[in-house]
């Protein structure tokens, strides 16, 4: 597989041998001066920890902080996932306090990515369920691997649980009001034909994607950024004050939802049965 | 064509040499613990009279008191209309109390299928128009005959009238709101092919539906309840709750528009040329 | 090209010798009693000055103040452009009070077009991006000629500036929100098969359009006013009131935006590029 990776796949993957204390959770490069990419290396699937959510918004800062770079792309070390999405032990019996932080990096990771002034680019080269297609409904184009067998989608309900309203709204915007209706009551995962059709992503290309989405980052990077990012605020600014409004009401909603022994018990099950595999 | 209906559909089929006092209007049955079938049953062509909307109603509410029961199969018992819409006998020449009841009770009928917990399947089977076309929107899911006569759409417009607000906030959930303007303006109403083209339904099949709903509705009723709820509520609760808190400025504008002499004018001689047929 | 206009379009041509001056900007004809036909033309490419704005307003009136009249084509009397938008000279280092009675024209322009009890026809033959696709989207209905080169979107974002968050709202119920994130961001102008497929117009037409505008706004016509018009106001009338609560904001924001040096650098060296060919 990674024989079939381009040049600068190739030069930012991680390397596999490091114990996951040593690796920093993310990968910064830059190919050109306007263009940064943001490789995510938490092995074995990226999913979404505390710190891990708290490393990414620490890079999009950074990536931000030089005035030069006008887009970013979003990859994955690993060849075959984008991300898995939220760390399932984060909810298995946690703290209050610890579950309650983990959720405001969530949130925090939604408002900074969504709302950064970059232009954003996910190279999207593997599965992308829940949190992994929260991380690219939040940026501003999608580039999704053709391989059929991958899979896109919020398929919270199938785990008992329910997305957070404004990763509802992200649904909606993105992919409409009648299709995000069923996706989420049936936690549909899409394959990436249908995840092109639906406009859940934006292009579809032949493995690795990583060269298609640095070409699309250099023309994203070619438009004037006052006029552009003022067209992103007109847009995206509404639900980012509405969430800033509620991010509290949400905390708790969350919270009290996974905190209930049924949802408990599931999460418990769950973790069972993949540590047998 | 009863020889071309399913083996349940024949099961749940009212006789119909009973006079519509005798009957009962709608007929439930229970295919299977988790699945009710909910049989619209008011000849000659399932128009909602104030009666007929408070018995689907009550019928809706029996079906949910059952906790076990998850998903719901609207159909009806004409095998080629699945509703013509509001019963246009409810506003000709009425009292204006009659008038406004008959209202609340289509009000009442849209809030209570739009917000049940069950899953819905709209199972059309036949001719959709108007508050038809309402009844099967306000479904989680529909699935219509690929017959191609058949008709769907909200036709108010070509009737002189104009569908309430709320219905146009369905519509545009439903089908987007550029199809929606164009729709709502022409009175348009589409085939099967053009229905599935803008999402109006979701899936086409030959006659009888009834066999694939009810296999739809098995695959909803496998989706874990609180989270399925959860996202329904997430996305159906502003729109109950908005009329909730409009009901009566609705009812008045239902009754103003109705009770206009033009429209009443209207009505007459649409209903004298029925009558002639 | 003038042999392939229609008998009608040749009709309400305009005589191409007449200086600026003496030109009425537009020219109405009535090809039935219930259609009329409003021709933009302001040689050389219909852009809207300030005057040009109030003579499309002043001519909507006029056509609406006869109740008999239910329809309205809007061409051009040029067979290549419909309209290039927004007169970039009024924005060349203009005077303040100048810049922003412009810019109320513009919005007086787009709440009278979008809001007309009339059903409006946009008859696109040939290019209209930026402000020729907000007085084509304004319209109830858009026929485009299906010459490939042709092109029709907002292109602000590409000459450094932004849309006014209400054409924004207009795109997004137009095309839907995520076509017109990717269409705003990158200034993409599109051409008319691409433009079909999004439907920012709903049919395509060889050259001349106005034949096929002419059929369309007869059976708009035919369609009974009332409740024609109580549906449009349903749907058009939450975002006519909120610009008309908010639009010495937009006239302010609009103002700071073009009054900014570098702003004011880039359309002077946009003009002089233009008077060098």
């Amino acid at each position: 597989m990674l024989s079939r990776l381009s040049p600068l796949a190739q030069r930012t993957i991680s390397p596999r041998l490091l114990s996951n204390a040593q690796r920093t959770l993310v990968n910064i490069s830059y190919p050109s001066p306007k263009i940064a990419v943001l490789e995510l290396d938490r092995p074995p699937v990226n999913s979404l920890s505390l710190e891990m959510s708290a490393k990414i918004v620490e890079s999009i800062k950074e990536i931000e902080s030089n005035p030069e770079v006008q887009a970013m792309v979003l990859k994955s070390s690993n060849p075959k996932i984008f991300s898995a999405g939220l760390d399932i032990t984060e909810m298995n019996r946690p703290t209050v306090a610890r579950l309650e932080d983990f959720w405001r990096n969530i949130q925090t990771l939604f408002l900074t990515l969504y709302s950064t002034r970059l232009s954003t680019i996910a190279s999207i080269d593997g599965h992308s369920p829940a949190g992994g297609c929260l991380l690219a409904m939040s940026c501003d184009y999608r580039i999704m691997s053709a391989t059929p067998s991958y899979k896109i989608g919020l398929n919270e309900t199938k785990l008992g649980i329910a997305a957070p309203y404004w990763l509802k709204d992200l649904f909606v915007t993105t992919i409409g009001y009648r299709e995000a209706e069923v996706g989420l009551a049936l936690g549909k995962l899409y394959s990436p034909k249908e995840a092109l059709e639906i406009k859940l992503v934006d292009e579809l290309v032949d493995s690795p994607v990583i060269d298609v989405a640095l070409k699309r980052a250099d023309e994203w990077a070619s438009i004037p950024e006052k006029g552009r990012v003022a067209s992103k605020v007109m847009l995206r600014g509404a639900m980012i004050q509405d969430l800033e409004e509620k991010r509290e009401m949400d905390v708790g909603w969350f919270r009290d939802f996974i905190m209930e022994e049924g949802v408990q018990k599931g999460i418990e099950g769950y973790l069972k049965n993949l540590s047998k595999k």
